[in-house]
C-alpha cells in the first residue's frame, strides 16, 4: 500500500505552521461527527492533533472519513489552520491549530479494542497484559517506557564517561545452585548436561577484574526461578558494576554520581552527596529494617535500660535472654479504640510477634493492660525516654533482637500508612546502609551462611574475629535505599587466597566443595587478582520508583503474571515431543 | 589489605610529570634484574610504565621487589624521573620516563601463567579459552573489547538521537519451532511446559510497532541451538531496529547513517551514501553470491548467448533446461598446471558442480579439453565476450541457475585468494543487496517457503504474481554486505490482514496453523497495525570485521567452543536430581 509519509508527527504542529500543507500518520483516538463535520483526534507517540473533515472543503475525504473508527491507522494530507475562536484545546500542545483534511488514506482498520486507550482505565491487569499492544498505546505506559529508555541512556553515558567498559557476559552458563533456583537449559550436544541462566553476572564480573578491565559495567538481564511478586519477575534487569583497586568509598561515590544524575534529570532535584550512611545495627535499631524509609520519623526506641530492673515477667525474661524491648510513639493515636488495638495486635502476631504491648498516654498516667505490672519509676522513665505526650499511643515489642526489631519495622511502616505520614510531595529519602554482618547463623542446619555471598570481604579490622566470634564480623557490604526500597547492593570482594580459605572454613565449605562450586573463580584468583568491588542496581525497581509506580510490571514492556505466564503469547507452552527427544529429556 | 590507591594509571605519566610523587597499581608484566637494579614493567588496562627499584634509592623496596614475579599485583609509590639518555623506549607512550620506587606493596601473587601475556602468542585456542582471564589481559583482546564497547555506545547514541526508544523484549518466550532450533527452558510452575529463548525479538518488535512506539531499537542477545562455527555462537548479539510508517528507503537510510559513523569513528573513512544497491538477481549473476565481496572484480559472465546454438552436449542440455553457463577470467593464470587445474576441478565438484570447464587462453587459440567440441565462432565470441587475453585462464560452469552461480561465486572467492586480489589496504566494500525473492521452492516437501520470514512484504507491484507465479515475486527485503559478509538484514513487513492471508495461502499454511504458530502477532494485527519495517545487525560479526579479526570468538569476552562448551567454567554440566525433579523432567 502506497501512502504519503508524514511531514510532521502528531505532536509537532503549532501556530507557526498555520497555512502549511502537511501529512500526518497515526491512529484515530476519537471521532466525532458534528452536523456533517467530522473531527478526528489523530494520535501517535508524539502527541495528538485534531483533523477536520468538512464536506465543503473536500467531499471525497469527508465521505471516506465516515468509515473511520477508533484505532484505525490513517495517513492524512491537509492544511494547518488556526482553530476557530473558542474551540482551542489548551490541554494538548497542538491545541491552537487543527488540520483541514484534503486527502485520507486508511492504512489499516481495527476491531473495537477491549478497552479505551486512555489513562486510569478500569480494567483488570490480566486483560491489559493479554492485549499488551493496546495497553502500551496508553500515554501512561508510553511515558513509563520512555523514562526507562532515558534511564538506560543516562546510565551508559555516565559509566562510559567514567572510563567503564561495557562487556556482555554469557547467558548460558554453569548452574551454581547456591542462592535462588536456577533456570536450566538442556544441552542437545551433551546428553544429560544443562546450562543455567545467570542469577547475576557476579562471577564473570569478578573474572573481568582479574582480566584487568579495571572498570566494568553492563545493563543485563538476570534470572531467578522464584515465586513472583509485584516487584519481582523471573527475568529482571540490573545495572552491574565492578571496579578494581578500590575501597568502599570509591564504589559508593561512583554510585552516588549516577543517582545525582537521575535525581536531576528526572526529578529536577539537586541531590546532595555524600549520602547519609547508616550502619546495619543503627538501621535495625532505629527503623527495624535494613532498608529504612526515612521520608518520615517514627523512630524505634530501645527501652532495655528503662526496664532493666523490671519485675514484669515478659521484660525480665527478654532481658535475661539478651533480647530487646523496642517501642515507638504513635503521636495522637491515643484515641485508638480497643478494636483498632486488637487489629494492630493481630497484625503484629501475624508477623511473628508473641504479642503487642500498647499504652495510651494520658495526662498523668499510662492506660494499658500491663500498667499494673510496671513501677511508677518505670512509667516515668518510659515517658521521659520516649518523649510521649498525652494523647499519644505507645507500642512496645520484646523478644529476640533482630526478629523483634524487624517486626517493629514493619509495624512502623503500617503505622506510617495509617497515620498518613508519607506526603505525596515528600522529599525522596536516599541513603546507604553499611556494615552488614558478614555471616548469619542458621539454627536449622547449625552452620553459618554468608549474608551476601562467600566472596564478600570482611572489614579488615574484623578479620581476627572470624575465628573467635563470626557473628561480630562486619562485611564491607553496602545497600542503597530509596524510600524504603533496596535499589542497589554490593561489596568489596575478597581477592586474597588465604582470606578466602578462612571464609570457606567458617562457612564449613571444604576445599573440594569450594573447588566444585566456585572452581573457575578460585582458579582465576591464582593468577593475580586485584583488590576489587562493585555494586548492582535493580533497574526495574529503579525505573518503577522514578516513574512513581508501585509495580515493576508497569515499567516492563512484556512482563509475566505472578504465575509466570505471558498472557499475550501464552508461554510457557507445550512443545513437540521431537524437540524434547533431541534434548534427551522427557516429562516425568 | 590496606594499600595506597593510584594517583595515575600505568598509561598516563609523561615528561610533564617528572619530579612528582605518584602511586601506581597494576600487574608485573616483566621483571629484569640488572646488576642489582630491578626493572619492572607495570601494566594495567591503560598502558605500561617502567618502575625502577634501586638498593641505593630505597633498600627496603628493592629487597621486597626481589620477590616479584610475572603477573603479581602491586601498588608502588615513587618519584617520576626522566629515563637516562639512551634507555628511552619509544614503543610505549610512557617511554621517556620511569618511576623510582620508594615503597612497594604486593597486593597479590600469581602462579606462573600457562602462556605469556602478549600479542601473537603461539598457544591453542582451547588453552586461551580455559584461561580466558589471562587471555583477556593481552592488549590485543583488550583492544577488541574496547572497540566493542565503543560500538555499543556509538550505536545507542545514534539511535537515541534519531528518536528511537530502547525497549527490552523477553528472554523467556514462547517456542516457535520455525527456522532454527530453540533453546528450551522447563517451567517449574507449569508441569510439562517450556519457555524458549528468543532466536530474535522479531515478533515483539513488530508488536511494539502495533503499540505505537514508532521507532524501536535494542542491542539484544539472541539464541540458536545450531552447530557452531567461527562466526556463529549459541548466543549472539544483534542490533535490532524497527520503524513505523516507512518504506525501504527510510530503513536503508537510517542504517547507512550508523555505518557512516562506524566508518568515520573506527576507520576514519568518510563513507559515501547512499550506498550502492545490487538486486539479488544481479548479485547472483555477477558475483555468484547474495553477499558479494566487491573489494575485487573478477566478475562472473553469463555466456548463454555465446553458446545458444552450441553442439556441445553439456551446454546444449543446460540451455534446454533453462540452465546457465557462467564463466570467469582468471587473469594471468593460463600457466596453471594440470595438477592445479585438477585441484580446482575437485574443489568445484566438492561444492556440488558436475565438473569444471577450464580453458587456457593462447595467442590464437583456446587450449582446453572441450576445445574440440566448440566451433571457431563460439571460441571467437567467448574471447570477445569475456575479453580474455593470452595468458589468462577461463573457468566455466553450467547447470541449474542459482546453484551453478552459487558454486561459481565460491570459486570466485577461492580464485581471489589464490590470485591474492584482496590487498590488506583495500577500500572496504559496503553495499545493499535488495529485491530478494519472496519465496523459495523446496523440492523435497513440494512447497514454497518464505525466504526471510512469512511477515516479509512483497513488492507492491508483484502482489498479483503471488497467485500466478510466486517465484517471480520479489520481497521488500534487504541485506547489508561488508567485504562479502552479511552484516545486517531486514524487510518491510506485511501489516495488512488480507495480504497476510494471501501469504499464508501460498505457503500452504492453514488459518488454524497460522493462529497456532503466529497467533499473538496475528491478533495484534487486528487492532490497527501501522506500515512498518526494520533491520537487524549481527553485532558480533560487525565488531569482528571492524576489529580486523576472522573469528567472532575474538570479540566476545566469554565465548563457547565449537561444541558449545565453556572451557573456563565447564558448562554445560550435570545438575542435581532434585533440580530436575522440581522441573518435572528427567534424562532419557
Amino acid at each position: 500500500m502506497k501512502f504519503k509519509k508524514r511531514t510532521h508527527t502528531c505532536g509537532e504542529l503549532r501556530e507557526s505552521n498555520i497555512g502549511q500543507e502537511v501529512v500526518l500518520n497515526g491512529w484515530v483516538a476519537t471521532r466525532r461527527d458534528l452536523g456533517g463535520v467530522i473531527f478526528i483526534e489523530l494520535r501517535d507517540r508524539y502527541g495528538i492533533t485534531q483533523v477536520v473533515f468538512e464536506p465543503s472543503y473536500n467531499a471525497e475525504a469527508h465521505e471516506l472519513a465516515k468509515k473511520l473508527r477508533s484505532e484505525y491507522v490513517i495517513s492524512v494530507e491537509g492544511k494547518v489552520r488556526r482553530r476557530p475562536e473558542g474551540t482551542e484545546n489548551p490541554s494538548i500542545e497542538t491545541g491552537n491549530i487543527d488540520v483541514m483534511a484534503d486527502k485520507l488514506i486508511i492504512l489499516n482498520q481495527s476491531e473495537t479494542p477491549p478497552f479505551q486507550i486512555e489513562d486510569n482505565i478500569d480494567v483488570s491487569e490480566d486483560i491489559r497484559l493479554k492485549y499488551r499492544y493496546l495497553d502500551l498505546r496508553r500515554s501512561e505506559m508510553q511515558k513509563n517506557l520512555l523514562l526507562r529508555h532515558k534511564m538506560y541512556q543516562l546510565t551508559r553515558k555516565y559509566f562510559d564517561s567514567n572510563g567503564f567498559i561495557e562487556i556482555e557476559t554469557p547467558v548460558l552458563m554453569k548452574s551454581t545452585p547456591e542462592g535462588a533456583r536456577d533456570f536450566l537449559v538442556p544441552s542437545r550436544l551433551h546428553k544429560g548436561k544443562f546450562y543455567a541462566l545467570p542469577q547475576s553476572p557476579q562471577t564473570y564480573k569478578q573474572i573481568l577484574m582479574v582480566a584487568g578491565f579495571d572498570r566494568y559495567f553492563q545493563i543485563v538481564k538476570c534470572f531467578r526461578d522464584e515465586d513472583l511478586r509485584a516487584d519481582r519477575q523471573y527475568e529482571f534487569t540490573q545495572i552491574d558494576v565492578e571496579m578494581s583497586f578500590v575501597d568502599v568509598d570509591d564504589v559508593l561515590e561512583m554510585a552516588e554520581g549516577l543517582m545525582k544524575i537521575f535525581f536531576k534529570e528526572i526529578w529536577n532535584i539537586d541531590l546532595e552527596t555524600p549520602l547519609p550512611r547508616l550502619s546495619f545495627d543503627e538501621a535495625m535499631e532505629k527503623y527495624g529494617s535494613d532498608k529504612p524509609d526515612l521520608r518520615f520519623g517514627l523512630e524505634l526506641i530501645t527501652l532495655n535500660d528503662v526496664f532493666k530492673n523490671s519485675e514484669f515477667r515478659v521484660f525480665k525474661e527478654s532481658i535475661s535472654k539478651n533480647g530487646i524491648i523496642t517501642g515507638l510513639v504513635a503521636q495522637g493515636c491515643g484515641d485508638y479504640t480497643r478494636n483498632q488495638l486488637d487489629g494492630l495486635t493481630d497484625y503484629a502476631k501475624k508477623l511473628g510477634a508473641g504479642g503487642l504491648i500498647w499504652m495510651r498516654v494520658k495526662e498523668n498516667d499510662l492506660e494499658a493492660p500491663i500498667a499494673k505490672f510496671l513501677s511508677e519509676e518505670e512509667k516515668k522513665n518510659l515517658i521521659l525516654r520516649t518523649n510521649a505526650q498525652p494523647g499519644d499511643l505507645l507500642l512496645l515489642l520484646t523478644g529476640e533482637k533482630l526478629k523483634t526489631l524487624s517486626i517493629m519495622g514493619t509495624l512502623r511502616l503500617e503505622m506510617a500508612k495509617r497515620m498518613n505520614l508519607i506526603k505525596p510531595d515528600a522529599k525522596p529519602s536516599l541513603l546507604w546502609v553499611t556494615d552488614f554482618p558478614l555471616f548469619e547463623w542458621d539454627d536449622e542446619t547449625k552452620r553459618y551462611y554468608a549474608m551476601h555471598h562467600p566472596f564478600t570481604s570482611p572489614r579488615i579490622e574484623d578479620i581476627p574475629l572470624m575465628e573467635t566470634d563470626p557473628l561480630k564480623v562486619k562485611a564491607r557490604a553496602y545497600d542503597l535505599v530509596l524510600n524504603g526500597n533496596e535499589i542497589a547492593g554490593g561489596s568489596i570482594r575478597i581477592h586474597n587466597a588465604d582470606l578466602q580459605a578462612k571464609m570457606f572454613k567458617v562457612l564449613g565449605i571444604s576445599e573440594a566443595e569450594a573447588q566444585e562450586k566456585f572452581g573457575f573463580l578460585m582458579n582465576a584468583f591464582k593468577y593475580g587478582a586485584p583488590p576489587h568491588g562493585g555494586i548492582a542496581f535493580g533497574f526495574d525497581r529503579l525505573v518503577m520508583l522514578f516513574a512513581g509506580k508501585s509495580s515493576i510490571r508497569d515499567v516492563i514492556a512484556f512482563p509475566k503474571t505472578s504465575s509466570g505466564i505471558s498472557l499475550m503469547d501464552d508461554s510457557p507452552s507445550y512443545v513437540d515431543e521431537a524437540q524434547l527427544a533431541e534434548l534427551h529429556i522427557k516429562i516425568r
